[in-house]
């Protein structure tokens, strides 16, 4: 159209789309020009900082790389990644929480009860649970992939010094659908701040700290694939993850124990275990595999 | 917190922000997460559409460059550059339309009723008009500066063929206000589809074209700086401009002459011009330099 207003021109951009456009495509850019053009009114938006917008997107374009996307930090810092997160998460079933970019595939196939912990310093934690039905019945032989930082706050994969899937694992669970890894307690770190999103948070008071934890994909046939974390529940960062990542259902008490009474004997380290060391029992729970909104892992 | 939800993360999100951010800043992301929420709650983005989006935008970057920046281009097919144009527009004044990529500083200084035709094809255009003020006073000395296609679409930026600054100018009101010149008429262009922008609009059914157009920016001491563009009334892509250019009142009439009867004599070329061309009569209107949102091209 040749009279394009501040009123009319989120009519123009849906006219402009042809008629045999995918309907989900046409619903989604519907609702994204619809809102960016709100904002764009609703702010006045300036010129200048429209230009400082585009910068920041440019700026990222410039440092991303396939390793460092700094696209999804955007999207994980305004909390949009989180948000696609529990958009998609059933409500009967343990939520899912971000990837994030260090997961690797290809490690190791180990046995229930296997430790990590190996030459890794650091708090010894014995983590184990169930992978059930949303009716609480066991699934055996669910997949797990589990990975972590070590004790300095880094992965096998950002750390030279640590060994090739040091403290990861892919396990499948027992009869009784349980799962059991001892490890060493994993650390808080930052997402990466030298870049635009840095500048964003620095310009907003905001840290960039994620509290520590473990990230799990359980996967079992039939059933919807989770892509989770889970957070102790002592974390100095636990209110304020920089990435919104942290669900009430995914907080998991560390429990302090001083012997290993009681502990399952398929612990590979039960009898090595020095006190103090601590005591996680989470269970996760997988919903039905509708055919939609599946989360591709690899 | 740690109890993130769906309903919750965007007061999250507000929160997180230190009490000692910037007043606009703080309102301008405010805004920003309320509408991406929004539109992740309203769409129920999938992971799928979600990676999608991310990965167009990791494409901008990798073909991005500071001669060729996507990261506009998709705000200008958004409709996103046009409506920031439009709500830094006054009511009172000629309403500014995109800069676009395509200006350079240092185009040669001309007078009043210059001819920029020289060796150019095309069709000759006698364009002038005045520079007022709202209340319909001329003003003297606004400086004009003006650029556009040759025949074959391209600028001479674009295209080696053509002389350095070839249809470029910087001229300066006279006393009466006015400016003046011949050219040849521009030509409709494709804005670069062979990238994520392109992706999109092969997606939506919609063509890359642009209306063809003549750029200016006008400016003078104590008025607001005008950049905009003007569309002949004939144009084929006039109602379905690519960027969302176009308004009524930057569209003008090519009224065909067939002789040079009554055009001012300080035109260069009017002993020598062959009819038919054409004629165009446009005047710009100023607004008073509120000292806000003005708009920086140099």
């Amino acid at each position: 159209m040749r009279n394009v207003s501040k009123e009319n021109i989120t009519s123009a951009f849906l006219d402009y789309m042809g008629d045999d456009t995918d309907d989900r495509l046409k619903f989604i850019l519907e609702r994204l020009a619809h809102h960016l053009h709100d904002f764009v009114r609703e702010t006045g938006l300036t010129h200048e900082e429209w230009r400082k917008g585009l910068e920041l997107l440019y700026n990222a374009g410039e440092i991303s790389t396939p390793q460092r996307n700094e696209f999804i930090l955007f999207s994980d810092v305004l909390g949009l990644s989180s948000l696609v997160d529990m958009v998609n998460s059933p409500d009967n079933g343990t939520p899912s929480s971000v990837l994030g970019p260090f997961h690797i595939l290809g490690a190791p196939d180990v046995p229930v009860g296997v430790d990590l912990i190996g030459n890794n310093e650091g708090q010894a934690v014995v983590v184990g649970g169930r992978v059930l039905t949303p009716q609480g019945d066991p699934i055996k032989g669910a997949e797990l992939e589990i990975w972590q930082t070590a004790d300095n706050g880094l992965y096998s994969n950002q750390d030279t010094a640590q060994p090739e899937y040091n403290l990861r694992a892919h396990m499948r669970t027992d009869a009784d659908g349980r799962y059991l890894f001892s490890t060493v307690r994993p650390a808080p770190y930052t997402v990466p701040d030298d870049g635009p999103v840095g500048e964003l948070l620095h310009a907003t008071g905001r840290h960039p700290w994620r509290p520590s934890h473990l990230h799990f994909i359980v996967q079992a046939d039939g059933y919807r694939s989770l892509v989770t974390e889970v957070f102790p529940s002592d974390d100095p960062y636990l209110d304020e993850d920089a990435v919104f990542g942290v669900r009430n259902q995914l907080v998991m008490e560390y429990q302090e124990r001083t012997d290993v009474n009681g502990l399952p004997d398929d612990l590979e380290i039960k009898d090595k275990l020095k006190a103090p060391f601590y005591v996680v029992d989470f269970d996760f729970v997988l919903t039905k595999d509708t055919g939609s909104n599946q989360r591709l892992t690899s």
